[in-house]
């Protein structure tokens, strides 16, 4: 895609929430404008990729992971130090903690360099690397949108958490890819949406996203999932996932675990579809997952507008861990795994991978 | 309270949701308003007080109850025709559906508007009728909190949905009657108030009625309460109900449904805390209660702030219902109820109570 081309294009003529301009940069639609106004934001230092993560302009575990291989690609674009690129990549690694592909693109991208270091074309191998690592995640979001799609039943109520869409990956999603193959082969129905608080990732993105896709979407509040699987409105749970680990519980975006054990309540399917980046099979448990606690304001405030008293103490964790007990199968872009996890992950995704 | 005492005292000192006005009008603290504003709405119509109970500028089963009650007494002041005040009536049931205590406050007022018809000093009598309700409702109170404390265990963190408290009763609260009394036992170690989307009133009232009475607090979004269960942060979970019919089945607040489900799941105490006002024991299973819906603008946005795009649909029940069987007990102001509650409940408030 060119560098002129607008990230968001009319209603049914899709988008692309991060895009590389061969000038030498970094497009990202800015997320936390979402969904009131279409902002591109430039990105053309480590430290402008760094914060646009910190921030959450650009967020889901897939795209964090292509946003920091392109950080390092501007970086290697100024030196040919290899420890000053790794200084760089010290930086990307300290923005968030808990979803594992970040590690593992910035791993992958610091191998090629320092097998290409000293030699000539250095910053062009690490770009071609970053766009590599882009390239394989949008054919991994169709990979998972086919396989997943498999396991949706024709007319199918789906419930989603948080955004697990085109705008968090470089393809058209994980939860999201399996709603659209499924969708384009007229067997969804309704997605309800839950809004996903603090940050309303529900409400601002995945609402935005499907209807810019012309997807049929019903937006909930978080406390209303119980209600709506009580009434029998839900015929799935489909999430994303921030970091999968050897037995198969499951990192992903707080509230994630409050709607699995309301999905086992009422005997409803709970699918998780992540691309193998998100494996980290390096963890024995969940127990083992760093979780990512942030700013009280974001809980006090929305935007600007106060929800509480400005000296409420409050808890903010931003991601929690699903037991695989709860979760009824996992997607992945090479099939789907089933229970026990501990014997089916390893033998889909073969070979260990490795942790920050 | 005279009439120019303000509805809130500083820190400390206590407040009222709201107060009768010997000068003929009743005096609400705007809850729509708080924790930003504190301001008081005062309402010399049944149409002003219509409109305040369908703004939720006054809010929580039982005093919607009272402010309707005092409606009345407006209209009793102006009329002493008795179609003219059950005109008045019907403006007040129509305001919503779901909490039974509005028509139970209203029906005790017109009988005993009917009694007195023709009668001397008919406005008179009909005003003590609803500051008799209120009076009462704050004693019901206080025996609630003293039977409710006595299952709170020492050091007890304790999660609450939704605003029980002073600013929903005559008195110190349901739900917050039973958090006030333990307090003061030196029982209670942390209140954890779920924010409740998508109106708020754990973050904007809960927190700021816990704060003006020094109780400690923490705000959690609701979809946080199922990973703070898994962490072991909490003990207890105690709410109020809006309807509590034969068997048990509890209507309260959206997300109560969840709370309890959660709660079941990590052997958690579910109590739920409410006068016998709130009972409506006509109706023989949850499956029978109204639940109120209200307006999309209420989840796509926060105040002036939109949250999601202006045009998605919305799902937005006001209520939902508590199965019995996640019910750990029930506490009223005349003891407490256990399971089965379809012996429990008639045993403990005697007779059946009806409904609309």
């Amino acid at each position: 895609m060119g560098c002129d081309v607008p990230l968001v294009r009319p209603r049914g003529q899709g988008f692309d929430t991060l895009a590389w301009c061969e000038r030498g940069f970094l497009r990202i639609l800015d997320q936390t404008r979402l969904p009131g106004e279409v902002v591109e934001l430039t990105c053309s230092t480590v430290e402008e990729v760094a914060r646009a993560i910190e921030t959450l302009a650009v967020r889901g575990a897939p795209a964090i992971g292509i946003a920091a291989a392109y950080g390092l690609a501007i970086a290697a674009s100024e030196t040919e130090d290899l420890d000053e690129l790794q200084a760089a990549a010290q930086r990307l690694r300290g923005t968030r903690p808990t979803a594992v592909n970040l590690f593992w693109a910035i791993d992958r991208v610091m191998a090629r360099a320092r097998q290409e270091a000293g030699r000539g074309g250095w910053a062009e191998a690490i770009l071609e690397e970053a766009q590599a690592i882009h390239r394989e995640d949008r054919e991994m979001c169709e990979a998972m949108g086919r396989h997943g799609a498999a396991l949706v039943p024709k007319g199918a109520r789906i419930l989603t958490h948080c955004n697990a869409g085109a705008l968090a990956t470089g393809g058209m999603g994980t939860a999201l890819a399996v709603v659209r193959v499924a969708h384009g082969q007229g067997k969804v129905s309704m997605v309800y949406a839950d809004e996903t608080r603090p940050l309303m990732q529900g409400s601002r993105l995945t609402t935005w996203e499907l209807m810019q896709d012309g997807i049929p979407v019903t937006l909930v509040c978080d406390d209303m999932a119980g209600f709506a699987m009580a009434r029998g409105m839900i015929d799935m749970v489909i999430t994303g996932a921030d970091r999968i680990v050897a037995n198969g519980d499951t990192a992903n975006k707080i509230g994630t675990y409050t709607v699995a054990s309301l999905a086992a309540r009422h005997g409803i399917p709970m699918i998780v579809v992540a691309p193998s980046t998100t494996f980290d099979l390096t963890l024995p448990s969940g127990d083992h997952i760093p979780i990512e606690e942030r700013a009280p304001m974001e809980v006090r405030a929305f935007g600007e507008r106060a929800t509480a008293p400005v000296d409420v103490p409050v808890w903010n964790p931003a991601f929690d861990v699903t037991p695989a007990g709860l979760i009824t199968a996992i997607v992945t872009e090479r099939g789907v795994a089933r229970p026990p996890y501990r014997e089916s992950l390893p033998a889909l995704l073969g070979g260990s991978r490795t942790s920050q």
